[in-house]
């Protein structure tokens, strides 16, 4: 295997997230499942907009968060996604491109606005997501630069891209040049309803070894093997003799491995704020850890610390670098 | 003098903040100067932004922060300012209106894009703006809804209007219809480098009696009369005979009316991340104070506890509801 001049690829919705604060009762009223995510259409997203209070916009995609957070760390990132040329989209590929990450995927010049996800963050700190897929409908394979992720140590993929129709292959797409390239591919779950809707698709990826490291949690892995019990979900990933990274909210992350299971308790925070992005901040910890050499153990710290800083601040992309906080704590 | 429905009233340049932070060496690299708010034209602002990192977008305006603040206190707020109807201007009617503030100034349909401020935060918390005025430019006298204004107990207007050409007499109207009405007139100093611009005009404002209430703080104060010393500044302004509200960062803030000077100290915050708006918040809480019948000192209160809110986050809007921050206070 040639040296790859890029750590990761990530593949993945490219979204402007839209956060407002809101109580309790504000799910109930838009009937809202609290924490997951939901297809909304235009209309939908229109209506639920003119009901929320004041929002701070900040460019999100869980795949793309990943991303951000690796380049964070200071590792080489790169990310395919679709947005259109319209104000958001503009904002999101600065966003993106300003932190080091190549991100070559050209606009789409009509059709759909650039995709946006209306979060509604109660007072616990957790996130409810309404996402318009808007311009992320016309992600391909066309899209999918082979020569880049030719480049790419690790492949990123997100559950997500089952969502809109053409991404699906894009996925297939990019994992199979991953593979004949010689590097690795990850798959995050992305969310336990998506897993309900392509469960069978989701395990045929995995046994079909188009993915070679699976990034879930408790509730996406439960709903995965259709249990309500932990250990069982968990004995049922081993099964599958993969490597897996298992975050559960505030208990220990674990790293599944051919080898065994390994935990590494959460990182502590002051005040959860605002819960967006924190298992695509865990995987970036985590994938960093990997890219860059270290022990299975130091990445599951790596990803801890990512995902405490994420959640202490509304919004799922890093508020300070990550390189210089885990050299604070001494884990760089 | 008839019941008022409008508490305040504000007008001001109706402005999207874009954030993102940065080391001290940016200002440097840029020559800009740290604290200040400086305009930049279009050409400047594509510039900048490409060199700027990952921004975060709140809505802002510093009037309008202060009526943001304000209906978040539980006043009754309005606003007159301009914006297009492109997707930032949108977003921003969204953010104040949701707020139940009435917006019903006119978008502009051509011209400018809706004004932006690129922001850059530094490691002390200390912001510095760079102000791209947009569709500023096209407010004007015929912006000014009479009915509105007269509906208003206090008038509150922003010094940073005497910086897009018309909006200036969209001013002197304000005020004109307000004092007809028996309302009062509010003015923000705005920043040390505007009252620079404008001192003349500023000190005949207070002085030809347009203006009843004077918002300033330690640099505008020094710049209106010309004096490095605080104290001579503070003694000209009593002899001005006006009712004045005074912020020192971190000293204690100042009520100055005929009757003398109250100070009440600076609302205790645990870590400064983003010093945007504080003065703006300031004056929320004093004005609501004031328009609830509430003493000077607990208008200064109010104001302090506003402000320390202000300056917890990014973004100069309030993050929680101030009525129920003042409520855990025992202020209201």
């Amino acid at each position: 295997m040639t040296a790859k001049r890029t750590d990761v690829l990530a593949l993945g919705n490219a979204i402007v997230d839209v956060f407002a604060s809101a109580e309790e009762d504000f799910l109930i009223a838009h009937e809202l499942t609290k924490g997951a995510m939901m297809l909304i259409d235009e209309d939908r997203a229109e209506t639920l907009y003119a009901a929320m209070g004041p929002s701070k916009i900040v460019s999100g995609g869980s795949a793309a968060n990943t991303i951000a957070g690796l380049a964070s760390f200071g590792g080489k990132g790169a990310f395919i996604g679709k947005v259109k040329q319209d104000e958001l989209g503009k904002l999101y590929k600065h966003d993106l491109t300003s932190l080091g990450v190549a991100f070559d995927t050209g606009f789409a010049s009509e059709g759909p606005a650039t995709a946006r996800s209306f979060i509604i963050v109660t007072p616990d700190g957790e996130r409810t997501m309404n996402t318009y897929l808007g311009a992320c409908q016309g992600l391909t394979v066309a899209d999918v630069d082979k020569a880049a992720v030719q480049d790419a140590e690790i492949v990123y993929l997100e559950g997500y891209l089952w969502d809109p129709p053409a991404a699906k292959e894009a996925f297939r797409k990019a994992s199979e040049f991953a593979h004949a390239a010689g590097g690795r591919v990850a798959i995050t779950l992305s969310d336990s309803f998506c897993v309900d809707r392509y469960r069978d698709e989701f395990l045929g990826l995995i046994r079909n070894r188009l993915v070679d490291i699976v990034f879930a949690n408790e509730a996406e892995l439960k709903s995965l093997y259709q249990t309500a019990d932990f250990d069982t979900a968990l004995a049922a990933l081993r099964a599958e003799n993969i490597v897996a990274a298992v975050t559960r909210s505030e208990k220990d992350a674990l790293a599944v491995t051919p080898d065994g299971i390994i935990a590494e308790p959460v990182f502590p925070v002051e005040r959860i704020v605002d819960t967006t992005g924190a298992g695509d901040l865990f995987a970036a910890g985590f994938l960093y850890g990997l890219t860059s050499g270290r022990e299975v153990r130091d990445s599951l710290r790596l990803g801890a610390l990512a995902a405490g800083e994420i959640i202490s601040h509304v919004g799922a992309r890093p508020d300070i670098s990550l390189k210089t906080l885990a050299g604070n704590e001494g884990l760089l």
